[in-house]
């Protein structure tokens, strides 16, 4: 960076500095301010019967922070919450940032060791429960070490069970609505704190601020083309690097967001039909449910949805599937650490002459920064220097810019060893391609190395999706005395197909990619996967050990 | 604002602060090497036969920001152009801040009193000069106190007529491609300088910083709808408010621009046609010129082409004619102390069942915050305390956020004036309705008043183009020994439409409005108008007087 310039004195900056009139700091709670006053009449939130204006609903987010406040939370205190994606959950996205507090949405498939660790570890003041996590959260409450005041959030259908001392109506109903909240005096101040589901040893806790939500939310929003006119649905879970921002996105868009407590596939088609959803993002799991719903559950739409998946590359037969539902699938590639998206494979002009199979398989690259990102790279973990652009060359993926988390809370080796070198290091491999695209080759841990040759577990998986009883495959090495790692293959077949034998899966291999590549074993059967929809690939490593 | 809690020691921000992997300080210029990394062989620039991809671009932009440092530009240094919208001048808003200099765009309509003034004003370092401007150059060179370090741009088919001493062409061939340049320590470092055409006294210099134009260009995006398909025409000159930041707002979202020289309708339509343009920004006088281009001009296009318009409220003819053609229209509202657009009257729920007038005349009102705005409201210029939102009562309307500029340049009795009370004061007097919308009703020294009631001048415009024959309309005060003021009209009439009398024109005003309203006196002819399209009251003013 260049020498600072700004000491006041040159005719530039003279009288020139920020004052109230031109500077605010930066927070994703100022775009609720906003749509409320520009669209304030117009249904921000649909959950169920249930629907919110945008006055209504920055009404009810200032409740909830005055009533907040009055019970002690202050800025930097926590505030916790356990629930699916409902209406209450975009409020705290609000309400708590608007209090200074910050949000610490818990993953409400984990057990309750876990969810109690890290209460204790991000010190929660507040716990906000619905009704359907109050048997989770009870348990991990016998667990902790100080004990959060907890609101319970009525579940509908659900018998009135209290964890707490508070409901979550009550509360609200003693806020005031027209709460004169502050945003932060400092835009880098902590806003969200999100625990990774660590596959081994205890989760850590990305930190988020003001600066980087705000920026990541309009990141997305011109990536994905959010505009007033748009309704999303939520089938990523809120409780998910704060679902990409989105709870952000959309309101700073001035679009229509639709709730959903359990993603099914019948109720995404009849929400897109109900309430022509032009967007929804989702890990590929979502979509593989949508493109593998029973014709009945299937209701036909006219318009074209936007889909945004990450977490892991969609495969050829799940992308060809959703195109000829009328979804437009953009395949993203992030971490909880850059606030969920961090790069997009977004069309370029040289697609349209491609083939289908070929642009499928451009579209499940990694593909290049958001806007609001500063950089990608693809680098040497060693040097830290870029690798060449020849799609070939591995390295590891690196990621810099405002929406990098601020660190993990009270983990400075952990921060450290991630972001010392001025960039986030991913840990995942790839390759980088001319066009700037970056492609995934694996995670350092999840790579196979046999006799000597890595083998992608990526590419065997895209493979084995191929074959038509197919699901979902997942590949694992298994420790072998002779070749140190082989390929062992975990396959979820179709409901209704015909199961296959292994020795056709293999033969189905054999014919596709290289002898060495092929699956010397073959499990069928249902996988392991976490709540956001990846697999669990370290349950399965534990199984193909065993096998 | 909350008391700062960012002293270090809270657990949410020990060991959790700035550093490079996650803090880049915002600057446009970091748009381009974005898109240059994400969409690199497609088109970014359409210059008549010329066309760069981001790559080349990005190139280009460099080479000459590498040429200024060689040449001495650096941190705070002013580099001025004069120059239509050619690839040219969109090249220096990347390579000007990527020196860490300040742009300064000059309009080219000015006289070269004015353009010296400016130049010695803002201590131009270097001066870019188009072919086409070089008469007004060499005339305010000769003017000027210092003279700055000249570089000519070559205008296709104009002679070889050199104002200075360098070649926009050579000194890029000079350049290196690969300049390492460094975004601003500093995003509140001053990234812009623009001469508002004053109608008495010397010009203002508006500042602005690399942060506010970044925000900007994103907040521009998300309410424009611009994504990497957007196609953008160049109808807004760049030099007025940076074209409201869009030179880095298709950039940011990787679209495609297409530069016009001079705006015709002819070309628009053709470009339109060809290009398939999904956006264009202009003043009213441009939508006038492409609704009442002749039909031999007109080349049809079925696609639907967004139309940002500002400076004045878009009459219901032109709104109607722009529909009709395909065009969408979305009336902005800003100026530029606040970065070109500050709020947008964007569509809402309850215009569906509106009459297409009724529309039409909340089209026209000034609308909305955009959402990178923190906040507008109509306040009394007092007590700055904000006037109810009844549609009535009339105060002034005034914009904060991080979109107001730094302040004028080396002129803090202006700055303070005008910033000092927390909000940019707008000197434009408006109500506030239920629903947000900010409606002008005058500029102040605009509003006309006649035996002590207010009268519109803007109401009257609206009424009188109406009126078949005519296509541009402005109404100013007429002293009055009687009334104090009355209204006076001044109206330029379509092609080829026979001339109403003046009487026809009054009674026509009188079925229309309040009889205290009626203009007094007609007058007929073209009417005077700023190089941005905006009509010069004052001009008519002196006229009014003097009938």
């Amino acid at each position: 960076m260049m020498d600072p310039v700004n000491d006041g004195s040159h005719p530039f900056e003279a009288g020139l500095g920020r004052r109230p009139a031109n500077y605010v700091p930066l927070s994703p709670a100022s775009f609720l301010a906003g749509a409320a006053a520009s669209h304030g009449a117009k249904v921000a939130v649909i959950d169920g019967p249930r629907r919110h204006t945008y006055a209504a609903l920055y009404a009810r987010c200032r409740r909830l922070a005055s009533a907040l406040r009055a019970r002690g939370v202050g800025p930097l205190d926590t505030v916790a919450i356990l629930a699916p994606n409902i209406a209450e959950i975009l409020e705290a996205h609000y309400a708590v940032p608007m209090c200074g507090a910050v949000l610490n949405p818990l993953n409400t498939r984990l057990d309750a060791g876990t969810i109690a660790f890290s209460l204790d570890h991000g010190r929660a003041k507040v716990l906000l429960v619905d009704g359907e996590c109050a048997p989770l959260a009870r348990a991990a409450l016998q667990l902790v070490r100080s004990r959060p005041l907890v609101i319970d959030i009525a579940a509908p259908g659900l018998a009135d069970i209290r964890v707490g001392e508070h409901a979550y109506d009550a509360v609200l109903a003693e806020g005031d609505p027209d709460f004169a909240w502050e945003g932060p005096a400092d835009e880098w101040q902590s806003l969200c704190l999100l625990y990774t589901s660590g596959t081994t040893g205890d989760p850590k806790g990305v930190v988020y601020s003001h600066r980087g939500a705000y920026l990541q939310a309009l990141g997305n929003a011109v990536t994905f083309g959010l505009v007033p006119e748009s309704v999303y649905l939520w089938t990523l879970p809120m409780f998910h690097c704060n679902g990409w921002s989105y709870p952000w996105a959309v309101v700073a868009a001035g679009g229509t967001q639709v709730c959903l407590r359990k993603v099914e596939p019948a109720a995404i088609f009849q929400l897109i039909a109900e309430h022509r959803v032009t967007h929804l993002c989702g890990a590929p799991i979502v979509l593989s449910m949508i493109a593998h719903a029973p014709p009945e559950q299937r209701v036909p739409f006219a318009h074209t949805v936007r889909c945004a998946t990450g977490g892991a590359a969609p495969s050829s037969t799940i992308l060809r599937t959703m195109e000829e539902l009328g979804f437009k699938v953009t395949h993203l590639y992030g971490a909880t650490e850059c606030y969920g998206p961090g790069t997009a494979s977004l069309p370029r002009p040289d697609w349209a002459a491609l083939s289908t199979e070929a642009r499928y398989d451009r579209m499940a690259r990694q593909g290049t920064a958001l806007t609001t990102l500063d950089a990608v790279m693809v680098a040497d973990p060693g040097t830290m220097r870029p690798v060449p652009q020849d799609g070939e060359t591995l390295g590891e993926i690196m990621m810099r810019g405002n929406t990098v988390m601020k660190g993990y809370l009270a983990n400075p080796q952990a921060t450290e060893a991630t972001l010392a070198e001025g960039w986030y290091r991913s840990g995942d491999l790839a390759v980088w391609h001319a066009d700037g695209a970056v492609e995934i080759k694996d995670r350092s841990k999840d790579i196979i190395i046999s006799g000597g040759e890595n083998i992608s577990s990526l590419e065997l998986e895209e493979v084995l999706t191929r074959h038509p009883a197919v699901m979902l495959a997942a590949v694992v090495a298994r420790p072998d005395p002779i070749w140190g790692e082989t390929p062992c293959a975990f396959l979820e077949l179709k409901p209704g197909t015909a199961v296959p034998t292994d020795q056709e899966v293999i033969a189905f291999c054999r014919e596709r990619v290289a002898r060495f590549k092929v699956p010397k074993a073959v499990v069928f059967g249902p996988l392991p996967k976490t709540s956001t929809g990846k697999i669990q690939k370290f349950v399965l490593r534990e199984q193909a050990r065993s096998l």
